[in-house]
């Protein structure tokens, strides 16, 4: 099967452009034989795909030695045009250029989108290549996903995408798959996935036409009195709030459906048309929040403590004191002093030689300190404003580490609160220590913080949660 | 106004990549001012877009020459990659230079499609150029049409198209598009209309989701008994063929919507799905034929009787033995001997010096001789031969002259039968003398005939169209 598929790849890309006809077949053909391939064939297939329809670097070099000599020729200033403009023969070797640049498999992928169910199939294969790039990041095949990434980011321009609130009234494969999708709060049964659909709910999916009976990207919102500080609330809002008296339309799930879009923003686009949907029917609702995860918390705080104890460990075991001096210079104080003594008090004289970093990352390698009051009560305070701190201060590439905070914060969204214990789930705790923080999307100010997020990394807060460091 | 819109666009495509947000304010007064300017004005905006905003060819230049020094220190074979592909660096600058060859005002148009309604605008926009290089062929407009015209394919990709058939039950505003924009039968009444899409009868739409409640193009089904002859059997087909009878689906007209799109075939896939959804709902239907306009075949014949009479002029005037030798080379014998003589005949002793081309092209002129049985009979043999000759002969770039026949042909059709005045409406007489001719897509060959057509301008024929010369 692996060889059919590789070869009816071959002869698909092998064929002139323009004669679709006979291509349709074998695409269909190669389409179906991809998803009977094991992970092993997939691979193989794609690095071939990667390797042997690469661009054509002898005729690169060619165009570019004649682009190269035309100014030569024509002097600096390559006008030609009665206008003022290039001379036609640089414009049409630009375009020339341009179409040499382009990958061979450049035609494959674009005859693979004008076929029905084509899309989805893209979408399977860049989910493939990430998971590839995961394990070996061969630059062929990075070339391959970033060339296949930019044609889904045109095709999937949201031009082409359609806003449809998902309700009841849905057929049963659709709102299976929004059960199968859902990435933030489970769906636990009908009754559950009910409720989520009606009143005092409302759910919107963004369609592709090529993909259709399944959003590419969902979101579930909540209508409230005001903005929710826990999960609970949120599930477990029975009776709801009444419609006309919600203030608040809160977001408290977005999930996107594929995989192999990763990286796509969808979520801005979808934000941006639900606000507006909602603000049109819903007058009274006045404020647009989210009740969101913080993903990335936990692992980030983890190994924060792991490195800290490591320095310290090494600083104790040696006696070389330049050694300890450079060791220091890594070293930083986590917990403010008082925080420290709460936590190393609070396990009582048994253990106090330890100090605060070890015994808090001891406390968190288990969900049972969430069992205890005491415990919740001395971890409280140095997690909320560690997490303050992991919002607002850490970055990557000069944007937020979290990555769902990256992505409220690039739609425009400012960080309203931060809650404690806010999603108790096995999940929840793990994360984030239960912790989950409030974004809000007002109006007025969204243009104005994306474009300042987009610049410069700056991140807009609410005054209260501004972290004591 | 115009310098207004000017503005908005130079502030458009300044504001950098990624800050969305206040951008789409701008673009939205850009889209809604364009609209009121002025075809001047247009011209002047479109020619800064085109110039002002081309290929940044200093940058272009600089990374050209980055590239062939990457290849001159990495020997020939501008291999790096451990597993035998292109070094990273290379994958890079290359990447780097498709980005530099997109024209400056690439962007631009991604971020108007990305808007409502810009889809449409793009269009517009396109339309417009287009109107331009009618009148003046400037390199730098070329390029931005040509451009322009490679982001509207990806973006009207057919993945994106939905099809949909028109019904008495959709929108006033939808029905009263199809009646603006029918173009090959004009409907003249809401009966007119009602009949289109009532029984017997299908109407099919591609729609973009971009550009809500119109088709891009629609194509018009009756479903008779047999390929019909002339439009009129179609036309007032009252009571119509009962549907469990046809064995036809006739595909009377098919209409563009949008002159911007000129030149993007999207009848072809939208012919694949219409016979696709007809086979499925209609098993007793065997065969899928046109009958079609020969929008090109009076002009064409014209201007070649026209040049005859000038060779003929020209070298009765002259005694020049040579020069009456090279022009006769160009001349030909348009009719057969036999024509010639009728149509000599057909107009009695008083113009008896005249040629048969000269009778003929003055019979032409006006469309008196379709009220006389006697021209009738006189001219149908010639003009039906040399319409035969005009379908399979002549051609362009390889390609049938006739705009329809290439439509058809290129999506695999073949020519089944011409039709002696098969459309007497005023256009019609006009256009092709009355002649009309069914394209017949037979399922088994579709995929040769259009594959055949596009490599070697192959056009396939039922035996009894074989033109005699």
């Amino acid at each position: 099967m692996a060889k059919d598929v590789k070869e009816w790849m071959h002869t698909s890309i092998s064929i002139p452009v323009g004669a679709k006809e006979s291509a349709d077949s074998i695409l269909d053909k190669f389409s179906q034989g991809y998803l009977t391939l094991t992970m092993d064939d997939r691979r193989d297939l794609l690095i071939s795909l990667a390797k042997d329809y690469d661009v054509n670097r002898a005729r690169v070099r060619d165009l570019m030695e004649q682009y190269l000599n035309l100014e030569i020729s024509h002097g600096d200033k390559f006008i030609g045009d009665e206008d003022g403009g290039a001379s036609p023969s640089l414009y049409r070797r630009e375009r020339s250029l341009r179409d040499a640049l382009k990958p061979t498999y450049a035609n494959f992928f674009e005859r693979l989108n004008a076929q029905p169910g084509g899309l989805k199939l893209l979408a399977v294969l860049r989910a493939d290549l990430l998971a590839l790039l995961a394990i070996e990041n061969v630059g062929s095949l990075r070339a391959l996903d970033s060339y296949l990434k930019e044609k889904l980011i045109t095709w999937l321009s949201p031009a082409a995408l359609e806003l449809h609130q998902i309700t009841w009234d849905d057929s049963a494969s659709l709102l299976e798959k929004i059960v199968e999708y859902e990435a933030v709060h489970p769906i636990r049964n009908l009754i559950d996935l009910k409720r989520r659909l009606g009143v005092g709910r409302r759910c919107f999916g963004y369609f592709h036409p090529a993909i259709p009976g399944e959003p590419l990207i969902f979101i579930e919102v909540a209508l409230l009195k005001d903005i929710a500080s826990s999960i609970q609330e949120v599930l477990w809002d029975d009776p709801p709030t009444a419609e006309c008296k919600a203030h608040c339309a809160l977001f408290y799930s977005i999930s996107s459906t594929q995989p192999g879009l990763s990286g796509i923003n969808l979520g801005k686009f979808l934000l941006k048309r639900v606000i507006n949907m909602v603000k049109r029917d819903m007058p009274s609702v006045q404020k647009y929040a989210t009740l969101s995860p913080i993903p990335g918390f936990m692992q980030w705080l983890n190994s924060k403590l792991a490195s800290q104890l490591k320095l310290a460990e090494s600083e104790a075991g040696s006696s070389d004191q330049l050694e300890n001096r450079q060791s220091s210079t890594f070293r930083e104080n986590i917990l403010l002093s008082h925080e420290e003594k709460m936590i190393v008090d609070s396990i009582g004289e048994n253990a106090s030689r330890k100090s605060g970093i070890e015994v808090m990352h001891e406390m968190l390698q288990s969900k049972d300190w969430t069992k205890s009051e005491h415990f919740c009560t001395v971890l409280k305070s140095p997690l909320m404003r560690l997490c303050t701190r992991y919002l607002i201060k850490e970055k990557k590439r000069g944007k937020a580490l979290d990555s769902v905070a990256n992505f409220h914060l690039q739609n425009g969204a400012y960080i309203e609160r931060i809650n404690w214990m806010a999603d108790q789930s096995e999940k929840g705790i793990k994360q984030s220590g239960g912790i989950m923080v409030n974004y809000v999307y007002r109006l007025e100010n969204i243009e104005e913080y994306a474009q300042q997020y987009f610049n410069s990394g700056d991140i807009h807060a609410s005054p209260r949660v501004v972290p004591i460091s």
